[in-house]
């Protein structure tokens, strides 16, 4: 059965996509092979048989799902017997929290990055990035970056709560990791691909939890070329 | 075998502490009776069998657990034959994201209610309590309460999360309720005992989410007598 995951593409072959990251792990936490299919900003077209414009979209044999939580689910309810990303229907549901409290974080994060995600952008996605991140954030993007001085403050007030976790356990899952997880590295990911930023210094529980995360499934994570550290 | 739980008491017997609140309810969910032992500010002496001063306190048979978390943790692995609070080891290790987490959200609330809950502490508390609170803020109570006009719009991006995870499903842990719920419905049900505020609103989906919560065991949360609303 033929397996495609179409994910965000940047500059040099960057898949830099949180959400796409998310998946690529539930696909590899269920130890399922998968096609990875680049799309630009600007060629959302490639995706258009999702019936919508977002990516990650997944399509596993005749079934085409689209959004990273429903792909999770999806693959969860699919593939019963693989490893589950969840544990059963109290993790499944407080899971989704991890998905609803992930833009507190991600919006520290992304004043601190955006200008370098457009930076490394392929040349022809980047007038359109420009333009949606200009009008999102009403300014333009070297005046989100030289505002940013007080994202770090934000960003470790935000992630008090990952410290304090993983001041207790090796993963937010627990002793293994699990969609959780995935959910909250897709953004330490995003960042470590296309800014040299530093988010977390080594001795931070939460980086050493990252070095984890990126020895996953042989350093499947850690095998795309980070940009910095 | 006797079990008693010691939890913190104002004025008129309201047991107002979100920590209790979470013992109590997990006390509940797994069926077990218990003896509700009050616990002022001002005679922590009550638990000093603990070796700690903080409630709530759990003496199960013989056995002596104190902190919310590992009294849940117990009570989990004590009772393993009645209904779970976590759903397995995934659940309980995200659970205590919520755990993390929870502050986030009470310190929004905390700045609206501070004066409250000192008036309706016992009267022999009430110097201790001031002392404390006033030390902490770094403000009297009066001048925390006046200041305190900018906390609804912070308890409303605080709790987003809740709002967005709610929207899809009656509970935190889904169909029904588990102790991610009761870990958040503490902070609700001290500020509904203590304070006149109204934090959510009816047609707010945390206001139904609270509504179910109140209605759990009986109505024993919403028994509690209410201060406002």
């Amino acid at each position: 059965m033929s397996r495609e995951l179409y994910e965000l593409v940047g500059d040099d072959d960057r898949r830099f996509s949180p959400f796409c990251w998310r998946a690529r792990l539930a696909l590899a936490h269920k130890g399922l092979e998968s096609v990875y299919i680049p799309v630009g900003f600007t060629d959302k077209d490639k995706v258009a048989f999702s019936g919508q414009k977002l990516v990650p979209v997944l399509r596993d044999g005749d079934e085409v799902i689209s959004d990273s939580w429903d792909i999770a689910c999806y693959l969860e309810d699919r593939y019963p017997d693989a490893p589950s990303l969840f544990g059963g229907a109290i993790g499944r549901a407080e899971a989704r929290f991890f998905n609803a409290w992930l833009p507190t974080l991600s919006a520290t994060i992304m004043p601190m990055i955006v200008k370098d995600i457009h930076d490394r952008a392929r040349p022809e996605d980047q007038a359109y990035f420009r333009q949606s991140r200009e009008a999102r954030f009403g300014a333009t993007l070297e005046e989100i970056h030289a505002a940013s001085d007080a994202q770090p403050a934000l960003f470790d007030a935000a992630a008090a709560p990952l410290r304090d976790v993983l001041g207790d356990q090796p993963f937010l899952c627990g002793e293994a990791p699990a969609y959780a997880d995935y959910i909250v590295f897709g953004s330490f990911q995003t960042a470590r691909l296309m800014s040299p930023v530093r988010l977390v210094a080594p001795g931070d529980v939460i980086h050493d939890w990252r070095d984890r995360m990126l020895d996953l499934f042989d350093g499947m994570a850690r095998a795309a070329p980070a940009c910095g550290e």
